[in-house]
């Protein structure tokens, strides 16, 4: 059963938010139409401002609403390391570790043929411009999703910067997670946990 | 930790949107910005445009982009019969069943002085002027929820109707609802189920 005109495409277009189905999209277009009126009228402005201004990072590849992001251009981080991630929502989960203080290079994605992303796809030309350009880089660190397109993505660049023979080039590792339990940790997980196992 | 700042303001931005919480809202953001430009650029454009062009039928309170609403205006309908509900979503649920022709009048809300919600938050005088200006109306429906407020509701609006001696005044009917099951009825639907029992 259809509602009015405007209301329908407003449903429409709220399923488009990923996670969305049309029971939420409805639930919200009949919230924003009776209470948040304001609310919703001020995210179409943010989308539309968002969405035009905020492009790419010329250096990492991380959004940005200027030319370089603000960790590229803080000249106080340690330019010797790089670290190589799929998304830009990875550099935020490492920032609130603190206890990273390098650089970032983002490929946008993973090595995925099915999907029809190959090397050029992912930025791998811009990663070895700027791996070729900067000479102060002593160490890549790896930190693609521990996932089969994410291994071959960084076995990928591994082999890239092998060839390259001008640093060193490192994973991060994989294992069991803190707080869990060896009962319920996957055997991949554990067979990696095991082979990696470092003395104490 | 934040982000740029317009994605930072497009994260609190759809944290308006009702389910949608820190994590959520992060993650459509950065979908958006990554893969659904346009999606949400339409979504923004969709957004301004229903938010401000819709309004309420000046008969019965639904939202409308037109003075009088899809089944206001129209002829077909049975102006005998009118139900009274909660919100513009119950029209929907109602119009779903495809057994109704009537019209409608919508509370946008139920009574509840908690919430300072008294008979003016919920259009009684609309509702009062629309009872004594119609003089085809042979039945009022009352179908607000079957909760404590809406049942006051419910009682409020049939005192008002039974002073005005003009038309039968009926509630929908509370009981176990198709497919349920005796055993996992809450006992006050299944005590209203054997109050309002019918022959067979």
């Amino acid at each position: 059963m259809s509602y009015t005109q405007l209301v329908d495409q407003l449903i429409h277009a709220l399923r488009s938010l990923p996670g969305i189905g049309p029971r939420s999209a409805q639930r919200m277009a009949f919230y924003l139409l009776q209470q948040g009126r304001n609310d919703g009228l001020s995210l179409a402005k943010t989308l539309e401002q968002t969405l035009t201004q905020v492009g790419n990072c010329k250096r990492c590849r991380t959004f940005s609403e200027h030319d370089t992001c603000n960790i590229c251009s803080n000249t106080k981080r340690d330019s010797s390391l790089l670290c190589i991630v799929e998304t830009p929502i990875d550099i935020l989960a490492i920032e609130h570790t603190n206890s990273y203080r390098g650089l970032y290079f983002v490929l946008m994605g993973h090595l995925s043929p099915i999907d029809g992303l190959g090397p050029n796809e992912i930025g791998i030309n811009e990663l070895s411009s700027l791996l070729n350009s900067e000479n102060e880089i002593k160490e890549i660190i790896i930190a693609t999703n521990p996932t089969v397109e994410g291994e071959a993505t960084a076995q990928y660049i591994a082999n890239l910067a092998h060839l390259m023979e001008k640093f060193k080039c490192t994973r991060i590792a994989h294992g069991i997670p803190f707080g869990g339990e060896l009962e319920y940790t996957d055997s991949n997980t554990l067979a990696q946990a095991l082979a990696k196992r470092t003395e104490i």
